[in-house]
């Protein structure tokens, strides 16, 4: 009986533990691998022969690693490219040695893209090696699935920030406008999610070219009408050119993606600048909206939990490689909410994005349709009954010291 | 029968209205004021005599009430003035004109000492209306109770985000250091609450004048000793010559207070600036943290409502005036948490600053004793059972449409 190995990679989310946790537990009713080794910082570590062994994971543990945010085994921005020749023996000869046959990667497009090159590379040089995906990011970018684990536990926690600090803005008479900044890069999302409470006066998405005079004078009215204004931008929000609107600001992180940021605090001084609000509020959710297990959606944390249980499952089949496992929405007869679970080639997953569709963007700013909020809905619905440690914090564990190693 | 007032002012916390679904409840079990009006927007309103009927608030919507954030009656940064004697006159005139005998101030240190004046006011002019405060503060200070409703709330919220970030900060293996804001002015209290779930390295608080060479030697040591470094600082922190850390980034609000912020962001630079680091992240709480209903601590809430059962009921009291209720840490034989509640002068809850105690905090920036961890242990104890919306968020209710008047 050989071994397999689970891995992630890319930013962190509420439930790509969740995944973790539904691979261990799968292995433990259907023993197909002897051992579940998980590899620290995705790729990087695995390159290192950094190995871990989950196999016996405690049940009691993993409940607790299903409301264990951020990501457990370590994530990493190191992309496996393609020709990086050396790259790929290296992470054969690993699995060799450890007598590993599956590996499961954890990740967004990047993470797709390297399940498929993996696959390609072991098919090229016939090795029997195989290279499963389970999608995650809170960005909600991926194709062709519904929706991406992660995305809506990020989205129910920006609802619930946006209307908290938008009554905490109401209960104030001075003038001055809101603008609340969340994570999105070249997809709003998670920004349009926003105006699922119905506090959101103006949505500024990367899909939309930013025109500032436009913007500006739907500000000023939202304020001449009734005195506020509540402002969600994506970080991600550019102009025609292509310029962000955070420019300036921005750096690079190691995978030639710009580290945005800034967007909200320069929307709010243009407004300013305009002689529109003597004064305005950020609130930049950044890290603290992605990775927290304190507003977890059940029905993100059942799916990415059934992901992991289903990549492991349908890993029995010895064809199986070069696929990734998602979900769609069942067409039901009451229109109800339903998962179908399904699994596609990895080359459909990686390297697209999936932009917030057009139809559901309304002109002027003035938010999403109808149809973009009953799509939001139940995602965002219900709650996982969180296990609490006595510090009032919700219990975590991380099975290997990341940091002090 | 005479009628009541009931009013909020200053910054909104997670559980001020749990402290007006209070004096509500309270006269609906023992009506001794016909009627109970809301101030909209603190003294500013009544002071414009905009009042709102709260007497037949129905159960179901006192119970919301409880976990609704921020101030639904409004707020605001208007501060009477001892000396400025047509505002107390015209309040004087609004309560005979609506048969109000009692009015209740729920806020902080400027509110207590507003409660004060009024009081001071009443007698000097022979009028029998009588002023009491109910205290709410997310910043702790006041003396002389053992804590402050909000504060809980907010300490438990700050302590859920430093978890998350820190579980999200530490998957990655890059050298970076992670720098937390909290609100905190003048004293650190939320900003050592962060120290309970053990994530924080370094803690700068207001109550230490900072001392950058040694700051930045003990980041240095931390991150040659793991690769990493926590750090949570208080909005407030300063040097000893009294120049705030975030100096240059600084407005005034309508109360002379600076307007602080961006104490994180300095730190994040000067750290980078000394070689320490390459790059940094920062989360500043900002207004999420200070009056969101997804966090909130039971015996925040409980202790709040009850404030304001408390404040209706000793109102009774003819005599009863110019005091503040409040919640003391009663003796137990096993040191267990039990609350005692009594009620003090307001002159001794207005405008003193109870800083956080020098003898709980480690030198060097290293955090807190057991003693103050002690403290925090059972204020952020416990979750109370929420009612959720199907948009996923926590119901609220605001009897007045604050914004659109």
């Amino acid at each position: 009986m050989s071994n397999c190995l689970v891995a992630q990679s890319g930013g962190p989310t509420a439930v790509i533990n969740a995944s973790l946790a539904g691979v261990i537990k799968a292995n433990q009713l259907h023993p197909i691998y002897e051992k579940v080794y998980g590899g620290i910082h995705g790729i990087e570590g695995v390159l290192a022969d950094e190995l871990y062994d989950l196999t016996d994971t405690p049940a009691s543990e993993i409940e607790i690693l299903k409301q264990t945010p951020s990501s457990a085994l370590g994530t990493c921005r190191y992309k496996l490219k393609r020709g990086q020749e050396a790259d790929f023996v290296k992470l054969n000869e690993i699995m060799d040695a450890h007598d590993i046959d599956v590996m499961f990667y954890i990740g967004g497009n990047d993470s797709m893209d390297t399940v498929d090159a993996l696959s390609e590379w072991a098919q090229q040089h016939g090795s029997a090696k195989r290279f499963i995906g389970i999608p995650k990011t809170v960005d909600n970018d991926l194709v062709p699935i519904d929706h991406c684990p992660g995305f809506p536990s990020a989205a129910k926690l920006a609802c619930q920030i946006t209307h908290a600090t938008s009554l905490d803005y109401d209960a104030y008479t001075r003038p001055e406008i809101f603008v609340l900044e969340t994570m999105g890069r070249d997809a709003g999302w998670l920004a349009a999610s926003c105006c699922l409470t119905g506090d959101v006066d103006l949505l500024v998405l990367p899909e939309v070219d930013f025109d500032k005079d436009m913007f500006l004078s739907e500000v000023k009215q939202k304020m001449d009408e009734k005195g506020s204004c509540y402002i969600v931008v994506s970080e991600g929000a550019h102009y025609a050119d292509g310029t962000y609107i955070s420019a300036g600001e921005s750096a690079n992180d190691g995978f030639a993606h710009a580290v945005l940021g800034g967007a909200a605090q320069t929307l709010k001084q243009m407004i300013i600048d305009a002689g529109i609000a003597p004064r305005g509020i950020v609130q930049d959710l950044s890290r603290a909206a992605r990775s927290s297990n304190f507003a977890q959606s059940k029905i993100d944390v059942d799916e990415a939990f059934q992901l992991g249980l289903s990549a492991h499952m349908r890993s029995a089949d010895a064809y199986f490689t070069a696929k990734v496992v998602g979900v769609r929405r069942a067409d039901t007869k009451d229109g109800s909410y339903e998962p179908e679970f399904f699994a596609g080639p990895a080359s459909e997953f990686a390297n697209y994005v999936r932009n917030f569709p057009n139809e559901w963007i309304l002109p002027r700013y003035q938010g999403v349709t109808d149809e973009a909020l009953d799509y939001f809905r139940p995602l965002v619905a219900g709650e996982p009954a969180i296990i609490y440690g006595d510090d009032g914090v919700p219990k975590t564990i991380v099975p290997y010291n990341l940091r002090q190693r």
